[in-house]
This record gives C-alpha cells, structure tokens and sequence, in this order.
C-alpha cells in the first residue's frame, strides 16, 4: 500500500551531535493512518516540514522503523506558497465557507505564480508515487493540499488503483465560483479521475453539483466513508497515568460542578466565539446555575503565521473574558479557557464532560464528536452542530446545535443539564455503540476497497 | 391587477402649510413598475416610509393621481425591525452571499422578536391584498422584504391569481442554512404557495434546490423572467437638457480621455473596491494607458443607518484615493469619484462610456448592465461580472469578468481598451438588439401570465 499525504508520520530533529531523533507527527491524517498501517510494510510519501525534516533527508536518515518513508525536501519558497496561500488561506477557506468575500479572496498576479507552485508540489508527490507504485498496490492520496495528485499519476500510470480522499468538507457550486475558473476546473478534473471520498454524503452531493454546474463535467465516482475512532489507542490513553493526573487537575479545578467541554484547535470554522456567546445567554436566562456549571475549553493554537488566525485567536479570548468578567465570584470563573495542547488533558476531559460542545460551522467529520462519547464516563450529552460531517451517524442521539443560532445553541446547554438521567444513559449508551461500532481500520478497508474496485 | 412592494410609487412631504407635495419613490421595482402601471387602474399596496407618508395617512391625504394606493401605516418598532434587521442585514446579505460567517450572523433572543415584526409586517401587507383583491386580480408580490406573504394570502384566499417576484438572487442550500430553521422553512413554504420568479435560471435552481436540501419539500412552480429596460424612458432622458449638461460637464471633465465607468449604490455586493485594485493593477502593467484613461466612478451611498455600509464606504474611498495617489499626474486624476446621486448625470455617463464594468459579487440582474448599452453612443465595452443574472442574456456579447480576479479584471480592461472597432461595433450592435428587444413590459407580462396560469 502506498499513502501519499502532506504530513508525515514521523518528524526530525537534529540533535547536537549531528544524530537525528524522531517524533510522531502532527495533524489529524496523520493520527488516524499512523496506528493502522506502522509496520505493515506500507510506503508513506510526504513533505518534509522544517529544518530538521530537511537535514534528516539531506543525511540519509529520514528513515522509519514502521514505514518505507518517502519524505520530499520541496522547494521552500514552492512549498510555503502550495501551503500558506493555497491550502491553507484558500482551499481551507473556501471549503469551510470563510471568506468574507466583499474583501476576501482577491485574486491578483501573485495567484498565478502560487497556483503554480501548488501544481509543482502536488506533481513532486506524484512523481513519487509512479516509481515506488507495483502493480497492484492500492494508493491512497490523501486530502486537499494533493487534489492534483489523482490527475497527475492517471497521466503517468493509468494502472494504478487510486483512490483520494478528502477530508474537509466540499464547497457547493456558488462556492466554488469564487476560484478562478481554471483553477476550479482542474481541481474538479484532478478528484474525478480517481474513486473520490468525503466523511459526508453532503460533501459527497456539494462536490458532484460542483462538477456539473462549474465545471459542467460529470463527477467521476466518489463515496461517503466516515472515518471512525481507534478504540485500543483511546482505551490505552485513558488508562494511563497521564490521563489519571489531568482528570485529578481537573476535578480539582471543577470541584465538583458540572463540566460544559470542548476540545479544538483555534480555528475559525469551530465557532468557538458562538460557543461563549451562547453560555453567556445561557448564564443571562438561567440564574440557577450561576456557580453551579464551569465551561472547560481546551484549545491549541494553530496556523499562527496567518493574520486572520492570530485575530480569530484574539476574539476567541476577548469573548471568554467578556463572559468572565461578567459572571464570575470570589471562587468561581465561569469559563476555564486552557491554552495549551495536552493530549492526556484532552482526554480526561472527554471522560469528564457533562457536556460536550461541538458546534462547527462546517466541519468535514469532526472526530473529537466520536472520541468523547466513546470515553465518557459519566452518560455526558453531545451538543452537535448539524453542520458537521458526524452529525449524519450522531446526530439521533445528539441534541442538536444550529452553529449560527446562539439562542437555540443556549436552549441546548439548558436542555442537556437538566436532561433525567434515564434519557442520558440512553443516549450515551446508544453513542457509545455508535461510535464504538465503526473504527478507523473500517475506514481504511473501505478506502482501499474503493481503490481496487475502481482498478479492476 | 394588485402590486404589492414594501416602498411605494410616491412618497409624500408635508410642507409648511399643511398641504402635502409628492414625488417619486426610489428603488428598482418601483422604477420599473411605477411607469408600466401609471393611470392604468392598478392598486399599489406599500408600506408608509417616514413621517411625511405616516402624516399623509393620518390626514387621509395618501391618494395618487395614477394608481389606487394603499400606504400601510406600520407600528415604527415592528417596521424597524422589518427592514433593518432582517430584510437589510439579514436576507439580503444571505442571498447575496456577504456574511463574514465566522463572526456574523449571530441569532440571539432579539432575532425571535425581529422575526416576529418581520411577520407581522407581512401580514398586514396580505390582510390588506385580501380585502383589496377581486376576483381574477392577479396580485404582483414584489420582492423578498414579502416573501411571507403569499402563504399568508393564500390562507385566506386560495383563489386569487399570485406571483411572488424576487429581485435578488437566491442563495444556494449551503447558505440557507445560516438560517435559523423554522425561519427558512417558513420562507421557502411560503414561495412555494404560488408560482415564484427570479431574474435569472441560477436563482431558480438554487431556490429549488433549497426548498429540497434544507426543508425537505418539493418546490412550487418557479420561473426565470429578467426585467428588462424601459426604452421610452430612457431616450427621454437621454436627450433631455439635463443629461445634455451632464454631458458637457463629463466632456471637460475627462477632457478627451477614455473613459471607463461605473454607476452603483455603494454596497458591498457591488464589489467596488476590486474595481479599483483591478484598474491599479491595470495601470501597473500598462504604462501606455496612464493618463490616457479616466476611471468614472458614479457611487451613491444607501443604508448608511447600517455599520457594515458605513465599513464598506469608507473602505471604497480608501481605495480609490490609494490609487489617486499612486498614479495621478498634475493634469490627470486616474479615478473620478462621484459620491451624488444625480440622474441626469448617470445617463450621461453611460452615453459616453469606452467601457462599462459591472463587476458584482452576485447580483439579481443588474439593470446598469441593459440600460448602459441600450443609451451608450461609443460602442463601448461592456465587462460584465459572471455573477449578475443579467450575464444569461448578454454574456456573449460581454466580455466576461470573473469577480473575484484583479489579475482577470485588468486583462478585462486591456482588451477592452485595445478593441479594434470592427469588433466593438459588432458586440455594441448586439448589446442594443439585446437591450432593446426585452422591455419591462414584457417581464411584466409574463408575471401576469404567471399568475393567470397558476390560477387558472
């Protein structure tokens, strides 16, 4: 097998003594393939990341015990413009409906040579993987930064079974208009020449009206395969020590109220301003649990060299403190905003949470939606935006979120605490089963399926 | 037959001595309707815009000379909140795609009450149809700031002949969305209860696609019919002693040069200021063009009670005087903005016009894109944005102009300028057989048809 994604499973670093060590890498692709496929045999192709990634295949030593790991040293101007400008400022933006569009995208002569340099990425992660494809192997292209990738190997080596996956939602046809137009075509005449996947029949719907109406193509063939949780690493996780510490750190800081949680990156598409806002009318309307109810918001800073990051960032602790200063007493702060990416921290919330808050504007899957009540341990309520990818398997035994709806999104923390304890065994049962029957390794035999069929 | 809009044909002022003076209401259905229905025996049913129309009422003086008026003299709060919050900020910047989503819409328990006089308003406007209507009166519902009242209507009525017109275009199912629940059911239930209009084919699709994806119901019966222009009007205008002036002032003003022109409220849907990026960027390449060329720039401001016009105004006349300063010579300043609203002064501008840009984000139709080519005396160019309904009609004949891309747009302008005039002559006489060919009267027509049919 041979997955080609922008991340790698491994990072390095070069140690004083010119030695390299190594660390799992980042991202959420990379978390849900890496347990799956180390020590397989499968071949990993992805872009070098840094310095240290640089330096490691520069000496030869971007090696992996798990994987035969192919890393490419990109051109760093090419790879900031195909990272920083299109990934991440536009194809992310666009998909997630982000733009504030009377003053963003503006397409100047700058696009042109960052849509190039795109291109020459995706095509050096296409040209690996024609010459470490064999007959038969399925390829797994993953995610937007490679939609050029499938059109690319087809052109070299029709034989190949491929199949891409994307792992953020799919813009509609209105959308999409917003790309230039030849830019658009080609990322629609990429994804069709393969067996194309998405989290979400809806994306699965926005992305074929995209090929008929902007492009006025007929979609190639694409499927719906949510990605599920893996069950060992989050049991092993939750019984570990680390875990064991956090949630004592946490019920300490909660002393025994009830826990309102969420867990994600800084990140406008998360909503997580909305999600204050909606706690403060809550609090408004509901004098009783004044004291009674702290809002555990664990969130990690990401893409921080982007502007519109940096002020989303601002707004996110500008609205928590807003509601602080509003509300809070002597021995109580009524919104715990933490800062920093403890993974141990994330999971001892995601056993402890009463409520769980996960209220995207648009999300492709949203996995944390499927790990929380996986871990839960006190029948928690999943308040779940209709906009996420997993609201199409949660969302029955959810409450559901309108992301947009403050008022509503209120009425749901109100509805949650006050739920008897018979409807939240019930539900909580019912998600456990949910998210417990469906796991990652079924994702990943599904993709694969897709790429041998397609093949045969 | 019965119109229904929320302004009316005629606006009154009391003046000193009690008596009351009138003149023409502004905006587009009024400006197309007001001389097609004139003397003709309509009943026009509007709301009471101000104090001077509320007066009128009160004294019993809102009588017109050409039509059976009915001004509706709405509770101020109710109106309000009717047209600011959620016509103004709330429906048109859905159906025209300008929300900055991370950050707005944001529904709180305010919106329950706006939505609340949003209904009451429209159901005074349907009470008032009832009991005016006749049997066999077909009844014109104009525009989105009704858009509950055929449902309204129709439960009162179910045989009257109805069609309800939307001047916008209709966003897509993604964007509906945003929308609180009941709110889009309840608009999309009420267009469906009589057949619905839209300038363009794409707002037909998008509105059924909306009425299936978000409420789950199949459509009503829905048609394109584009208005079209006015052509007695506007040769009246045209050689008038007004325009005549305008012109003269024009000439001096741009003193021989080309001239390229816009004519727009200021409204970010417009999407004025890549106007101004395109032509620096134009200006940038093109050195043999600098002080060549004048960038004609007719803007008057509207909804300036709104913080996001106010925003955008600001930002428009920062990007002209960015431009202004950039480039402007002691003899010759690149853009020429014209903040007044002065008739006479746009007819003018589109007599002379070399090139024409209508460049907006997504626009209902577009009514500068017919009316300039039908008066231009240049074989000017018109560059018209792909979004603009009226792109169905004369995209052939335009060159097209992709919103969102200066780099486009200033190759727009280029090849415009450069035309040769066999060329510009061949698309100019296409552009008025177009023009001329389609009048209001027909679009009118074909609305009463609509209404007869569905009854019938």
């Amino acid at each position: 097998m041979i997955v080609a994604s922008h991340r790698g499973p491994e990072r390095f670093q070069r140690e004083a003594d010119g030695t390299f060590t190594r660390q799992r890498g980042a991202g959420g692709v990379v978390s849900a393939l890496q347990p799956l496929l180390a020590g397989g045999g499968a071949a990993w192709i992805a872009a070098a990341m840094g310095d240290g990634d640089r330096a490691a295949v520069a000496a030869g030593a971007a090696r992996s015990d798990d994987f035969d790991l192919h890393l490419l040293s990109l051109d760093p101007d090419a790879h900031r413009l195909h990272y920083d400008l299109i990934s991440n400022s536009l194809l992310w933006f666009l998909h997630h409906g982000l733009f504030d569009l009377p003053r963003r995208p503006v397409f100047d002569d700058r696009f042109e040579e960052a849509w190039s340099a795109f291109r020459s990425v995706n095509q050096a992660f296409a040209d690996e993987i024609v010459s470490a494809a064999r007959d038969g192997d399925p390829v797994l292209v993953q995610d937007y930064h490679l939609a050029l990738v499938p059109a690319m190997v087809r052109a070299q080596r029709p034989d190949v079974s491929l199949v891409y996956f994307q792992h953020t939602p799919h813009c509609g046809p209105n959308s999409m208009g917003v790309l230039p137009t030849t830019a658009a075509t080609e990322l629609l005449a990429s994804m069709r020449s393969c067996p194309t996947g998405f989290h979400s029949q809806r994306w699965v719907r926005a992305y074929e009206a995209c090929c008929e109406i902007v492009a006025g193509m007929a979609p190639g063939p694409a499927f719906a395969a949510p990605l599920g949780i893996d069950p060992e690493a989050l049991d092993a996780s939750a019984s570990g020590p680390e875990a064991s510490r956090e949630l004592a750190l946490l019920d300490d800081l909660v002393d025994g109220r009830r826990v309102i949680l969420r867990v994600d990156r800084i990140e406008p598409s998360k909503n997580i301003v909305r999600g204050f806002l909606a706690y403060d009318l809550f609090l408004e309307r509901n004098p009783q649990w004044r004291e009674r109810v702290v809002f555990v918001a664990l969130l990690y800073a990401s893409r921080e060299n982007l502007a519109e990051y940096q002020a989303y960032r601002a707004e996110v602790e500008h609205a928590a403190e807003r509601v602080n200063n509003r509300w809070a007493t002597a021995g109580w702060t009524p919104i715990a905003l933490d800062p920093e990416d403890v993974y141990p921290r994330s999971v001892a919330g995601m056993c402890r949470y009463d409520v769980l808050l996960v209220n995207p504007l648009k999300d492709g899957l949203n996995l944390v939606a499927k790990e929380g009540p996986y871990l839960n341990e006190r029948d928690g309520v999943l308040a779940l935006s209709t906009e996420a990818g997993a609201f199409d398997e949660l969302g029955d035994a959810a409450l559901a979120v309108h992301p947009f709806d403050i008022a509503q999104t209120a009425s749901v923390f109100e509805s949650a605490l006050a739920m008897d304890s018979d409807e939240r065994k019930a539900r909580a049962a019912r998600l456990r089963e949910l998210t417990a029957s469906r796991t990652s390794r079924h994702w990943l035999d599904e993709l694969v399926a897709h790429a041998r069929a397609e093949a045969g």
